[in-house]
Formats: structure tokens, C-alpha cells, sequence
């Protein structure tokens, strides 16, 4: 490349690894990178080393970004796990990174020069699969991507719901497929339990008695093959998808359920026991379409991207001398 | 009164009675009457009939408010049970009321030379508990009046959800309460079946294997004089209610849940149960006051005036010479 690109710095922390990238204007990944996270929380740190690791991180990539792309960063975008309020630049909770009620936007702001923005993870990746990805033009949508655990992304009359930070928990919504399991989060029948990349795991494990069982994207290949128990653990899952998404259309009136994450790899094995199930439950809602991300793992980095852009125009919009102060 | 008050006409269409009301800038009722709805359609009409004699319904009401009040009627607001294109003005399908893809506003406004509206019957009346009574100043809520039938109006972020006239079935999420019972809507187990008054009522004949079981009404009354089997059919409902307020608020994150309709009489027997449930099955959701409607059944009227006067406020502003054309 020879001509200067405007990038954004996007993050995607996660409680063991951290992606970074640079994104151009049209969404796309120009950089990224993958490091473990450095996580500082403990008795004489309240995890304020890691906003600063994450500020050394996005100034490290920013240079890197001028000298291998061409490019100049001008904003930065950082999504994390937890209670985000996006509004303050606060985190409110985010334990997978030893996170408590603690500043991010702010101090990133000030050691980097850069305007910028935090935001959730799942509904900054939901916001990428909206604006550019799989929901580009609906109005009404949900976006789940099935991980490790579950959430969603809910976008009604075109507007991503936020609800100080507490919509879109259906990983938690209780199902009977769950039977009565007990939760990570202490309920019982939660979701994710059975219908996660590691319920279908779980799921596999109880129904052969298996103290090591595989992954499961191996699961997902034995299932392909025939084998009964694999099949039966997607079936538990499906089963467990389509409760929940019944309950969740019905309230929310989606025209689209875009499905994500590491699990979104087996759809084959989980939209036809969904599809069978909603023609048995739904009468007079909105049947929705069922369809898979389009971003896949990058979601996340590239609704990061979105963050910092949006941003950098308000930045620009700010300091815009044709505008009248304040406006 | 000697002072002209301006005022809008407001109407709840039902299936069997029509109340109409005349409603002034404070949201207070200053004339209220109910006639029996006029069901037109037939084999020789589409239901046109119903529309016309409203028409000719608020003709009058506005001419008795003229006399009565001393005031003037500027616009209309109608508010209807069914599925409800609410900006084009349209009826997409209510049953009750034998109307299905019909044009319902502009005749009216034709007819009656005032701007008004039409809404759907709970989503209005939640924006009049969320505009002017127990959800004032509230960002986000669910309303859910509890009747004949169970819906929802959810407000998130500050905005009424709508998703097309979809949003809100709160009364058809599968609920274990309702065990394996099939619902009007042709459904299994969903949450009207046991927690609606008539639910109420259900609850009460299966437990007693009477034939002709009393009213919710006075099933509350012997629940709380300790009759086992009245205690039991409100233990039911309470438990049904707890299931799907815990699976709303998981998606919704309300602060408050607003309860209405005639079953809200019986608060005293439901809440407790409700709340007791909340602590047995929130984690680390934001649990949300529970409290009653302040307008009871005057909750759509009141809200049917307030779409006359968003009307009302809108014509004004395009017709004002002070604002330029067109914005």
C-alpha cells in the first residue's frame, strides 16, 4: 500500500487472550494480532496495570500499523466481557479479567492521544453482524453467538437494546432441556449449560459416562459420522437453542436470529432440529430466519472498530470549526 | 367549568365493549362513557361498518365535550387489540373486532376533520403507565396487564418496543407452570393459559372439579379467607408469572415491572410469591420493583389520549409558519 489509510485500534479482551487489529473505514481487518492478556489484579493492584498494558498494546500496534500499512491510527475501540457502562467508559464488573468498577476509556484516552470507547463484547460483536455483517438493513434481529458461554445481541426497531448494561442474558433464560442442572451463575436450567460449546461437551460426557471427553468440534465430526451419542449431544442442544429462541422471539419480535460464535461451526448439525422445532411451537409470531455470522471470531474486533469510529467522527464533529461550539 | 379546554377524543376498541373518553393536556379523563362495540363485518362487509360508526361515536362524544366541558376536540387517539401497523394507520389483523387489513386512521380523520392515530391496545396503555404513572421517569420497564389474555409493553432504553406491532407476547412464552396445557393460540403451556384472570379461573375448576367455577374475583375473595383450593389456583398463577417475569427480565433488564388489568386487584395474592420466587431465582440479574398500575382499566384511554395529542402536536408543528417546511 502506498496511499495512507485512516485506521481504528480494536481489542477484544478476553480473560485469557487479548486480539488487537487495526480496521479500516469500510470495516475490514487491515492488522491483528493475538497475545496472551496480562491480567495485574490482586492485593496491591486493582487492575489499573492491565488498562496500562493495554495502552503500551494499542501504541505498540499504532506504530506498527503506521509503518507496515501506511496507515495512521486515530481512535481506538476495546470490548470486554462483563457490565460495561459504555456511556462513562467504565467497567463495572468484569471478572474473567480481575476487573471491578474501574476507569478504562479515560486513561487509555490519555496515554495514547486518542479519542475512543469501550464497549460489551457480545453487543459490540452484534452491532459488527448488524451494521456490515449477516443483519446488514433489518431492523429487528437477535445475535448469539455460542461460545464458552452464552449471550446475545438484541437490535429492536434499530436500536441494539443496552438497558444500563443488563439486556440480552439469554444464555441465562431457564429451559426445560436443561432439566434441572445448576448453572455456573448458581440457577438452574440456564441455557448455556446444555446448548454452549462446552454444554455439548457436557452433554456428550453425561450421556457415555466419559471422564475426557473430546471437543466439541470433535463431537461435531463424530455426529457428521453417525455416532449416536455426538448426534444426541447437538440434539439436547438444538432442542435447548429452540426453547430459547421461542421465548425470546416471542418477546422480542425478531426478524433474523444470526447465530455466532465457535459453535456456529456445527449450525448443520443444530438449525434443522431448530427449524422442526419452531414449525411444532410458533403460531402467530414472526418466524424468524435462521442464519450464521458472517464475521465469525472477528465479529468482536471489528465491532470494536465501529466503536473507535464512531468515535473519530465524533471527535471530528466536535473540533469541526463549521459547527458551533457545544453542538 | 368556564375556561375552553382543549381536549382529544380517546377510544379502547373490544371485542364487546368500547369505551370512549375525552382527555385533556394533563392526561386527566374529563368525560368517559362505554357503548357496546358495533361488530359490522360480515359477507357483505369488511368491517368498514365498525369503522364508520366509531366515527360517528367520537362525532358525538366531541359535540357532548363542546356543550359539557366547554372545550374543543383537536385530534383523536384509538387504541386496538390485534396486530397493528400503527404508522401506516392500519389494522393488519384484529379478530375481536372482525377487522383484518383495514385502513383505520385516515377514514377517521376524513370523516371527522381532526389528525389522530391508532395504537395497539397494551403497548398503549404501557406508554401511559411509562408516560404519566407508575413508570414515570423510568427508562426501563415492563408493563403487563393481566386480563382476559396476558401481553406485555416493554420499554428499554427510553423507547416502546414495537418490532412491527411483535413485540411484548409476554402471555405466549412456554411457562413449566402451565405444565402440558394447550393455549387458544394453539400452543402448549404458555403463560395466559394459568396466570390470566380466566386462567385463574381454569386453575380453580381443575383443582375443585367444579363446573361452574366463581369469578377471579371471588376466587380471591375466598383466597384470602384461607380457602385451600383459592389459595392454590392464585399459588399457580404467582409461580407461572415468577417463571416468565425471570425469563423478561434475564432479555430486558426493567427496573420495574408494572402489573394492570383486572387480576392486579389481586396484587396481595400474587406478589409474594412472585417476590419470593425472585429470591430463589435471580443471580446476577437487576431485580425490578414490582408494583401495580396507577390507572387500572383507564390505562388505554389514557393512553389513547396520549397518541391524539402526539397528534395533535405534530400537526400543529407542520402547520406552525414559524419552522421551515418539510422538518
Amino acid at each position: 500500500m502506498t496511499t495512507t489509510a485512516e485506521l481504528v485500534a480494536a481489542v477484544d479482551l478476553g480473560g485469557t487472550f487479548t486480539k488487537l487489529g487495526l480496521i479500516d473505514r469500510t470495516g475490514t481487518v487491515r492488522a491483528e494480532q493475538r497475545v496472551p492478556t496480562k491480567i495485574t489484579a490482586g492485593a496491591d493492584d486493582d487492575g489499573r496495570g492491565t488498562v496500562d498494558w493495554l495502552g503500551d498494546q494499542i501504541a505498540e500496534l499504532a506504530a506498527a500499523g503506521a509503518t507496515d500499512i501506511g496507515g495512521s491510527v486515530t481512535a481506538f475501540g476495546v470490548i470486554v466481557p462483563g457490565i460495561i457502562d459504555a456511556v462513562a467508559g467504565t467497567v463495572i464488573a468484569a471478572p474473567n479479567v480481575g476487573w471491578s468498577q474501574i476507569e478504562v476509556a479515560a486513561p487509555l484516552t490519555d496515554r495514547l492521544g486518542l479519542p475512543g470507547a469501550i464497549g460489551h463484547d457480545v453487543r459490540t460483536a452484534g452491532l459488527a453482524e448488524w451494521q456490515l455483517g449477516a443483519g446488514k438493513g433489518v431492523s429487528n434481529l437477535i445475535f448469539v453467538p455460542l461460545g464458552t458461554g452464552i449471550a446475545a445481541a438484541a437490535v429492536v426497531d434499530g436500536r441494539l437494546l443496552e438497558a444500563d448494561g443488563y439486556a440480552g442474558e439469554l444464555g441465562h433464560v431457564s429451559v426445560p432441556a436443561a432439566g434441572d442442572q445448576v448453572c455456573a451463575c448458581g440457577r438452574i436450567g440456564c441455557l448455556e449449560i446444555v446448548a454452549s460449546a462446552s454444554g455439548v461437551v457436557r452433554n456428550y460426557a453425561q450421556l457415555t459416562g466419559e471422564t475426557a471427553p473430546p471437543t466439541a468440534e470433535q463431537i461435531a465430526v463424530a455426529a457428521r459420522g453417525g455416532d449416536p451419542a455426538s448426534l444426541a449431544a447437538f440434539e439436547i442442544a438444538g432442542r435447548a437453542l429452540a426453547e430459547a429462541f421461542t421465548m425470546a422471539l416471542t418477546l422480542l419480535g425478531p426478524e433474523m436470529i444470526v447465530v455466532g460464535g465457535g459453535l456456529s461451526g456445527a449450525a448443520d448439525l443444530l438449525f434443522g432440529q431448530i427449524e422442526s422445532e419452531f414449525d411444532r411451537r410458533l403460531s402467530f409470531q414472526r418466524r424468524p430466519t435462521l442464519i450464521t455470522s458472517v464475521f465469525g471470531s472477528q465479529a468482536g474486533l471489528i465491532g470494536a472498530g465501529l466503536l473507535g469510529w464512531r468515535q473519530a467522527e465524533e471527535n471530528d464533529s466536535s473540533t469541526d470549526p463549521g459547527r458551533p461550539e457545544g453542538r
